[in-house]
């Protein structure tokens, strides 16, 4: 899928909106973007697994991961359908290891020395991937990749550098505004904003 | 998938253990059954995907079905295969409403008279299915059925029906034990406890 359709797909579900909106960290953003709303429409939720796949073995190669891991909780719904699409085992790693019974920070067998591919929705600054990684790696897990579907541009990737894992994305924020922007879905001004946050103007 | 197949597999995966168990509500039970671990198993994954798919239109039909509707937080990773393989829109209810952003039980969109199917893993005595049943109502659904993996046959039934939900299950527990009595996997003493847990003695 090329950023034109992922772009036009997440707009008009309303999983993409431009505007002022105040971010859970605090702090604002001229757009918001919010995978959940996706698997409601059959044929979005269709292609972003088909995306996450393509962009999967185009980054990754899908012959060399050992088993999918979601990172909670967006991106367990996209990284459950990649795992029954590709065939690949699915862990997940809890939000907070629950407190009672079988106890454990990841759900599903990983063993030691498992390539292990991290796999959410969007990627802001990568604070849950890296605790995603760290969880995977504690358990065994040779973690050096992750792909996510749309990366906001906001230090993630050079965070996950640090730690040794590359980041791949089917499309970024800005990817996103200027497929938009070309379609004139949306203004000049709001490409600036986008640009600026993130640090391409 | 016949119960035998289902039984092994979950067997086989330490899905489904017995032996003497805390449950997690308090009290105990001779068996324990958690389907995170299928997710781990491509080939048993997609045999309990193909599973639920075979029930929904043996026993609800599937073009009658409007939307999918996984309940937390077990059945997500099933509802989104589900979802994915029968080309059905997927919402889910939040395990705790978020208090920050766009705080609502239910992600996805679902329209008032939309037929929701509720998805989850493991019936028991069905508080998490009344619950999410509850939240898609309250967002103008129609709930009348829900499709379990497992029904562990603790109440789930009958507390369903009080609120004019059908419950189908792929398998019961009783399936399952009968299944692994048969293959001499567990013996006479483990049956008995589970039909007088089930009511069945």
């Amino acid at each position: 899928m090329g950023h034109d359709d992922l772009a036009e797909s997440l707009h008009s579900l309303g999983a993409l909106k431009f505007g002022d909106f105040e971010l859970s960290g605090g702090g604002r953003s001229p757009y918001y973007v919010d995978m959940r709303a996706v698997p409601s429409s059959p044929v979005a939720f269709r292609r972003a697994v088909g995306a996450l796949l393509g962009t999967i073995e185009a980054s990754v190669g899908l012959d060399s991961v050992g088993t999918i891991a979601s990172v909670p909780t967006g991106g367990l719904v996209f990284a459950s359908a990649l795992a029954l699409e590709s065939a690949k085992p699915l862990a997940y790693v809890r939000a907070s290891p629950k407190g009672h019974g079988t106890s454990r920070a990841v759900e599903g067998s990983v063993s030691a020395g498992d390539r292990v591919l991290l796999i959410d929705d969007v990627a802001t600054t990568g604070g849950s991937l890296l605790r995603a990684a760290a969880a995977l790696r504690a358990a065994g897990a040779r973690v050096d990749c992750a792909v996510v579907l749309v990366d906001r541009l906001e230090g993630a990737a050079a965070a996950l550098r640090a730690e040794g894992i590359g980041l791949h994305s089917v499309s970024t924020i800005l990817d996103l505004a200027t497929a938009l922007r070309s379609r004139g879905r949306i203004g000049e001004d709001v490409m600036r904003e986008i640009r600026a946050r993130t640090g391409q103007s």
